[in-house]
């Protein structure tokens, strides 16, 4: 029997998924990929997408199976296979419903974030003016999340939301694709003091490889691992994770979706700020066109920034791990 | 040719509707009140909601007919029936989609609360800790409403988002179903700097009966004709109305459902604050169970308080019907 593959695992990505962005999952030896069911879509929307993850997942089971527990991830990596969980950017497939958190879990829905760019019925958002923080609402969802056993995320959230669901959770939660804000200023990214407060409540942060709101660390992946070192430095080798935000098959109507869902007809840029910009944001991240790139990160912390390897093993995918087997076992 | 019966109209009530809440309306006098369709309602619930009025307006015809214009109402008062204005206390029928604004304007909604008891995408409420005011989207489907010519509620926002409402719209908005809080302080109440900036731009107030937040200006006619006469002096006898917040058919169901919706499994008491309440607060509203006590109101505010006859029917009705015919006019 050989050597089981270096277990890594990407917290966050979005679609469109097809057999080609799987054989590059295979090609990068990621372990486990969480991908994003819905960013805007309600409850028989995201129930249409679970669907349409049952057809994808059963067309490809020769590289990808769905995970629902940390065992199904150990059993992919030992049968060579990619782990699928689903997760949501947006607790809109709820529709309002505290008890759908139940349902959705039931269905196979593992992750979910509270808010997406626009404040909502449980918290606050980065993009709005201001973040009411974590609502009536949103403190209801956060409990039936911890005792079903789905991962809260706080990505898109606001600051303050982001703080009082760390503090609210009785589990461990997760900022699954952003980075510290105090490397680059931008309001997708965490603060310091959150940052800890999630480390030790023993959280995790994936940091993301998306140039808008990783700036000069976009560029290359010695710069990329830069960012994950400095990270370390913040929060300890235990609570920094990889979550990419990669979705190397979007093209305009997927990022107009995400941008401008059904809220707005106006022009949306997202995370691109646009003129008022950072000057160091750069284009498309080269070293990390799809998943495939992804082989090269542990050894690149080992051999260029002194991580033991199972330091590096730790970012790479043990974190994630970790924290996958304590949420989803529930309260 | 008989005289017309005066103008008279309840901005605001809440079902369950039937046949004797009907004939209570005609015992009233009532020329035009607005029903609530929906609470917690989202666009499917809401369209159940609307064949059910379609149904029961059918079915007692001789004492109700449906009105979407100024000119409905006064064709109703002209034939001696009770026009019915369909809203909604929430803007929960849209389903976070900005275009569904206009398809419930197709549909015959007229009148459309931003928030009920908990924030929302679209803004904040006025039992929430932290209202964050009048969010993105918020602000998109205030234009819209004002567009296609839906009346905007903001008697459950919170009092930030209710400012930004009134100067975010382009039309005159309503207060339909609260009281002054400097008359009685309580947070479904509104202010006095809020309240003149709502009659600085044309809007209305219509003044509740609903003991919780009348406190001692709920027990007798008498004592809501002084609330109405201390509301005229603050706004101006252009700017107050009528809206009870009537239900005299609500039993624990419904209450339940407005209250809990399906956001918690805790008890929740609504605008009754319980033990921290005000000690003024009452039971019930002895002077106006139902609708039919509506009758005496004109009456008692020329006769007690001193108004003249035209300007005690600006309160019982005039002021509605101005505000409804400018805003379901559109921009």
């Amino acid at each position: 029997m050989s050597a089981p593959t270096p277990l890594l695992i990407d917290g966050l990505q979005c679609g469109p998924y097809d057999r080609t962005v799987f054989e590059q999952l295979r090609a990068g030896g990621v372990t486990c990929a969480t991908a994003t069911i819905a960013f805007w879509e309600d409850a028989v929307e995201s129930m249409d997408a679970l669907v349409r993850w049952h057809d994808l997942i059963d067309a490809n089971s020769d590289l990808v199976v769905q995970a629902t527990t940390a065992a199904d991830i150990e059993q992919a990596r030992a049968d060579g296979r990619t782990a699928i969980l689903l997760g949501a950017q947006n607790a809109s497939p709820l529709q309002s419903r505290l008890g759908f958190v139940r349902l959705f879990h039931n269905m196979g829905l593992r992750v979910m974030q509270l808010t997406y760019n626009n404040n909502n019925e449980f918290g606050g958002s980065c993009y709005e003016e201001t973040d009411p923080g974590l609502g009536r609402f949103g403190r209801e969802i956060v409990t039936e999340m911890n005792a079903v056993g789905i991962l809260v995320d706080l990505s898109h959230c606001g600051e303050r939301t982001r703080r009082e669901a760390i503090e609210h959770a009785t589990l461990p939660v997760a900022v699954t694709h952003a980075n510290p804000r105090s490397l680059y200023d931008h309001p997708r990214n965490v603060g310091d003091d959150t940052l800890r407060a999630l480390a030790e409540r023993g959280g995790v942060l994936g940091l993301a490889t998306y140039h808008s709101i990783s700036g000069k660390y976009a560029a290359t992946l010695d710069d990329w691992c830069r960012m994950v070192t400095e990270t370390v430095e913040l929060m300890g080798v235990d609570h920094v994770a990889i979550g990419t935000d990669l979705s190397p098959k979007a093209g305009p109507a997927e990022f107009d979706w995400m941008r401008r869902g059904r809220w707005t007809r106006a022009e949306q840029r997202g995370a691109d700020l646009g003129a008022g910009a950072p000057p160091e944001v750069t284009g498309p991240t080269e070293w990390l066109a799809d998943a495939s790139g992804l082989a090269a990160v542990a050894g690149h912390l080992t051999a260029r920034f002194g991580f033991a390897p199972e330091e590096a093993e730790a970012v790479t995918g043990g974190n994630w791990l970790r924290l996958y087997r304590t949420v989803f076992a529930g309260t």
